[in-house]
């Protein structure tokens, strides 16, 4: 796309954006292969430099911003509250009704956009997105002081929940998944690590919350074996298609599985600028955006963490 | 069962119950059929008078009482804190190890037993166990004033839960069934009631808590498409075997999924005392303990709602 192609009038009253750096999420994956059902230029977690704004938000051109990916209506109760993520009408950036980051510029409505401090790198404030997803585990799941709290998967998005929930309280959080090396991250973080394969019985239904981030079906049997009764299992990972669910000690064990999607951005870029969160080691490569499909293939290899385009 | 074979040094310190009348309920059916390997007397939903009792409850002796069906072992973190419905340990009257109601006899620790208000005939007080079990959705859900709450399923748990919901909070509360003649049953206390056959997709997205109450798959699906975003679906139908859930619409929208299992009874006895929930019309027929097989296959057949058992 050519700066032409999404500046002056063609921005609609928003920001455009030069893309310097985007990430590949799962999500992508899963949309490329059919879900959300949507067309159009995937890649919702980037940074990039404000080219042009509305003129009362003039102030942020020339800045190098990360940006909240849902765009809301502006009129509804929700947006009136700050709060677009659930506008019924809302575009999402490479998700819904958007074209998204995977590409030289891209467009957001400028309150949308936080500029990023000096001392966060790009490479590190291209995770903004994910750990504020992270982060929004604990919109969704009040975690007290002592209490304990699981995280199933050590994927990308299971090291960085891991390490926002021990950030972010003072719970004991512990990371079950199936690469010491990954495990390894989130260890150098005070979070306990197990390997499944070393997952003991003693555990089941020890946990106040556990946090499934593994995307599989095999990930909610398991955290629903290690959440305790009257306990909440948050479902972070956007499964593909339909799940088998044994409905019955969710019902007899009043468990609560709690769907959590996006997070706010400032409390991430909090978490990044204090060095809170350790993010570099979990790029596994870096592309040229001419080179978008063959990182798409990497990126959905096994083992694979994060995968970064720059345009 | 004689009453020598309860009595005496083998109630093991518990009061023993003659029961007058005992109801049977959809998960008396489900266990018959294999759910939870319970093997023993069937049902847990039952009014009596103490026939005897431990020393220090001598007082309940004669009593017409009602009966909390969890058993905990006393011990734990759980039962010390005055609660034993989620004891690891507890057994649970016609359920898990625990010989049930349907019987002339049962035996109960005495602090289960309530008794009941002289107003509160049998007909009415054998409804506690399952009006306690829908208040209980009130554990589990905050609803406040105003709020629109909708029950899945005119069967006799719907009934109850839209009628305990309608009177203990403030909100409009809905019913969606398949039967005129039941909803009508959840009309006359105030709620409104829709035939699931009319029900308008204008209704989609709109309610904040959905109570599921089919005991179906179909309904779980349907409570799905009728919650809001951020909304809450109540499961409270022991479903048998697996569900079929598409996990993704949970996450996207952030919806929690809370089972629901027993209630208090105190509150439901109280609903009872106030004649503030319509039970009588919910007792299709009423047999005698000796026809109990007979009265297991009524209560299966569809539009029977409550079958009553009389030793």
């Amino acid at each position: 796309m050519r700066v032409a192609e999404v500046e002056g009038p063609r921005a609609g009253g928003e920001a455009v954006v030069r893309v310097t750096v985007s990430g590949v999420c799962n999500t992508d994956l899963e949309i490329a292969r059919g879900y959300a059902g949507f067309e159009g230029t995937l890649g919702h977690e980037f940074v990039g430099v404000v080219e042009s704004a509305p003129r009362d938000s003039a102030a942020l051109v020339g800045r190098r911003v990360v940006g909240e990916i849902n765009a809301g209506c502006g009129r509804c109760e929700l947006c009136r509250a700050g709060d677009p993520r659930h506008c019924p009408a809302r575009t999402v950036l490479g998700i819904v009704g958007r074209d998204g980051a995977h590409a030289e510029y891209l467009r957001l409505p400028a309150a949308n956009l936080l500029p990023v401090p000096d001392e966060v790198a790009d490479e590190r404030a291209v995770f903004t997105e994910p750990l504020a997803a992270a982060c929004g585990i604990l919109e969704r799941v009040r975690v007290e002081e002592g209490e304990r709290v699981c995280v199933v998967g050590d994927g990308k998005l299971g090291l960085l929940c891991a390490q926002a929930v021990k950030a972010l309280t003072k719970a004991d959080v512990t990371l079950v998944g199936k690469h010491a090396s990954k495990l390894e991250i989130a260890r150098r973080r005070g979070v306990e690590t197990v390997l499944l394969g070393e997952l003991e019985g003693a555990r089941a239904r020890k946990f106040d919350a556990v946090v499934e981030a593994s995307g599989s079906e095999g990930g909610l049997r398991l955290a629903l074996t290690l959440v305790r009764p009257r306990g909440t299992v948050v479902l972070k990972s956007t499964f593909h298609g339909e799940t088998r669910l044994d409905a019955a000690p969710v019902v007899v064990d009043e468990i609560a599985i709690v769907g959590s999607r996006c997070g706010r951005f400032a409390p991430a870029l909090e978490l990044l600028r204090a060095g809170a969160v350790e993010v570099e080691s979990l790029v596994s490569e870096t592309y040229a955006l001419a080179d978008g499909l063959k990182a798409m293939e990497r990126a959905a290899a096994p083992g694979v963490l994060k995968v970064l385009l720059r345009p």
